[in-house]
């Protein structure tokens, strides 16, 4: 039987700080920007049966409970003890938590607090930006304040992420983009938004994402699929990506591909190619409930073990860091064991393998164990 | 055990009227424009092995017989006979018959008879569109005549279906094309046709499907893929339709996507980014044969439960129509069977999701009970 | 119980001859450039995982023996004998041997000569005609050098390959290229190169294709995710060729996709859409190790069993023969003895699809049994 005695989750949000009714419970299953089809429901999801399998019995409640039932006790208990007992079921010791997405959510220090974990902040770099583009009036100070908050965020931040870099214009180019033109993107920027105004320039982007690389923390990149992407968002996957570890191969800064699903063959292929190149199977395994032993298993053919982090990938609900988790473990358990069990692996290497995946490999490439 | 009480076959083809050889047969098989390579047959394919496994039974044979043993049978039973029991060894009460294929074919009316099951028609736009160009003699009348054709056949028909649109020039665009420029089209195009003459102008294709969309009625679009899909095909998949989707999202129109395989997962995540896309899990799993339980699981990944629709694909043989209907039977149990036994799902749950993907999602899109 | 009683190695390379420590070793299990990444080896990875389930006790060694321990017997017996047991152990009878990579590896007739089998040569279409651009001083000998050593090649040669043509400029076009400019191409190539240089101009490339196309040999292509595959090429997969198949069927050319994972599923649809184009299972099994059987499972849904060939892809170690040899003996007996157990396919016919694409598919279109 293969453990993982301890997880870092690479990536995940806060949680809701409200107590929640059916239908906002279940806008949180969906992942979408819209409601589910007429006569259907988010929990008719892998997810949705996902939480049911598993979040019940840390509330005291039989496994897959009907929605209405669990909502009910969660209620009961309130949202404070609810959001305790499902983050102390999941197993994570370390939380590194991406603070970029809008909504009341719970900043690390309560994560770690109720999850009696650590936790470590990423920085995404785009709400970086705009924040940055709040207070600048002129292209310089916002050229220089940028530069400026990217160097201080480096010093305190485990790593930075960006979403929008691959979802606007073309794929990142092969290097950073001509001062000029980054000086006449900041202008026009400036010239139009309004304060709040979001980040989608591509030569803004790609300015930003050259400026993280220089300061040599992990970046990690949505490689499609994930949260929000609909219709403007390019369906190339993890392949927009290879022009952009070509270029920054050899210069120390590690790149981290989130999002994979359906493409995470691709980013594991990725992995296999450049040595700066990491696989999160964060949302891939989170969101397939049933079926994340079988998506554990393709990302493991071509990835190098050393080149896989897990992560849930969890936001708005507790019940997702939860789901997170144990399909993780699960997963890991059924594909790695089967293997041992058959042979084709030793027992030995298979257990050193899940404990690389569950949290040695984030420990080494965030440095988490040198502070 | 999961069982499926009824089977919605929402999207199939008739059935060929005449006795069929061994090599007519076979090439039904094939499903693609020419013969096999030197040296195989179309026999040693999935498709061609589960037709053996499957169809001998219904005729009195073992599983497995031999191809020239089992056309024996065929014909000393001849093709009315065989036919009927066939399709009334599939379990479809009701057939959704796309009737744009070339071939003798039998009409819907002829294989609700034949199969003892009701049958509606899925009208075809390119078919439609062709033939108003054969009694259209000016580009007004041409126009007028298609607006009111399609018109029409939403009052009867079940659905409409394209073929063409993701397979001619770029992906459709995100907007009905402009009045002036589909004149213009539609004069060259009538200016260089002959009676008979297939439509290929992206843009006559994209405003054909304009005009379907604003008729309420589901839509169901090739993804890529199928049949006759050679080298002038696109094969992008279902990412094709990305803006499509976006563009006639709140329209009130559903999209339904066929023929995904081996886009099927993409096609899966669509249907999670977009409430009003649908998706088909027909010949994805009756090609597939052993792999159906497979590829089936694959797709329940990403898409929401209440998305999936079942359906044959067949055409020109009854035995197609069985391996649709038995391979999808038997996936259903294995793999939502599977996950009930392994405590991932509720019984319940899995068969309810069961019956849903088996015919309950069709009937409700189609509004089956309506009338 | 699947046998596969004698196997051809359709596309496979020589190996090393010189002693090798851990590290060069562990460098010709990455197959990519440069070395794996701080924490991290090569030998933590399926293809290494691999090797030490299957190659040691070919040595006298328990299964999983450390890679030091490995090695040390390795050199105990000698890089020659140790080479003649593990290449006795696959099981091989015919490796055709693609002799068109750098390095001091082995030459067909010593691979026949230790693994006392059959050997037959694959030329390497742009290596050719790099070593005519050696000796070449004009674009008029240049061109009428080349086809004669094509012409040449195709008399002793049992294939013809190419790395190239499918990682430079867009996807090869449908028809040959036009004289002028290939001799223009020609021009700028002899006038730009210098000895040794390689062929990466697509129009020569492209001239190249055709002119192999012409001998009627059957022409082995990378499809993409193969050896030194990384940023400038490109990641569309088997999709590229589509229209260079399109183009040269009935031609009399049979193409063989190589390299296909992760897009072995579109290389599978390919074979089954084109009656020319075969699929090659090689490195797609050879590098997944533990998911082997998976892979060749996914390949089996659309391709037609009389165009997936084996391989191993192995190049450098004797090991990689060996890995290639037992996972895919192992897959085809859990795939296809699986189904036999289940009742999808007949046991006859699980056999017989096992023979066919473990030897008598490559004996049939590389005339092995002819000479």
């Amino acid at each position: 039987m293969i453990e993982t005695t301890t997880l870092v989750d690479q990536n995940c949000h806060g949680v809701l700080r409200t107590e929640l009714g059916l239908g906002t419970f279940e806008a949180q299953l969906g992942r979408t920007a819209g409601p589910p089809a007429a006569g259907t429901t988010f929990f008719d999801t892998q997810t949705g049966f996902a939480v049911r399998r598993w979040c019940p019995p840390l509330l005291g409640l039989e496994p897959h409970t009907s929605p209405a039932g669990y909502l009910a006790r969660r209620r009961e208990l309130g949202v404070l003890e609810a959001g305790r007992r499902l983050l102390r079921g999941t197993g994570v010791t370390t939380y590194l938590v991406d603070t970029g997405l809008p909504g009341d959510l719970t900043a690390p220090e309560e994560i770690a607090a109720a999850g009696a974990a650590e936790a470590r902040e990423i920085v995404r770099l785009e709400l970086l930006a705009q924040q940055i583009a709040d207070t600048s009036g002129t292209v310089d100070s916002l050229l220089a304040n940028l530069a400026h908050a990217v160097h201080t965020a480096a010093g305190t931040a485990v790593a930075f992420v960006s979403v929008a870099a691959l979802r606007h214009g073309p794929a990142p180019a092969a290097e950073p983009p001509d001062p000029g033109e980054v000086r006449a993107a900041a202008g026009r920027w400036l010239a139009g938004r309004r304060v709040g105004g979001r980040l989608t320039d591509p030569l803004l982007l790609r300015h930003l994402l050259w400026t993280a690389v220089a300061t040599g923390l992990p970046l990690q990149l949505h490689a499609g699929g994930g949260e929000g992407c609909r219709a403007n968002c390019p369906d190339g996957g993890p392949a927009r990506i290879a022009g952009f570890a070509a270029a920054t191969a050899g210069l120390g800064t590690d790149l981290v591909l989130l999002h994979g699903l359906p493409y995470h063959r691709q980013a594991a292929r990725l992995a296999a190619a450049f040595p700066h190149v990491y696989v999160d199977l964060g949302p891939a395994l989170a969101r397939t409930g049933a079926r994340a032993a079988d998506v554990l298993a393709e990302v493991l053919e071509l990835a190098p073990f050393g080149k896989l982090l897990y992560s849930s990938g969890a936001r708005g609900l507790p019940e997702l860091h939860v789901v997170g988790a144990r399909v993780f473990r699960q997963a890991v358990a059924r594909v790695l064991g089967g293997w041992a069990a058959d042979g084709s692996w030793a027992l030995a290497d298979a257990q050193r393998v899940a404990e690389m995946i569950a949290s040695g490999n984030a420990r080494r490439i965030y440095g988490l164990d040198e502070t």
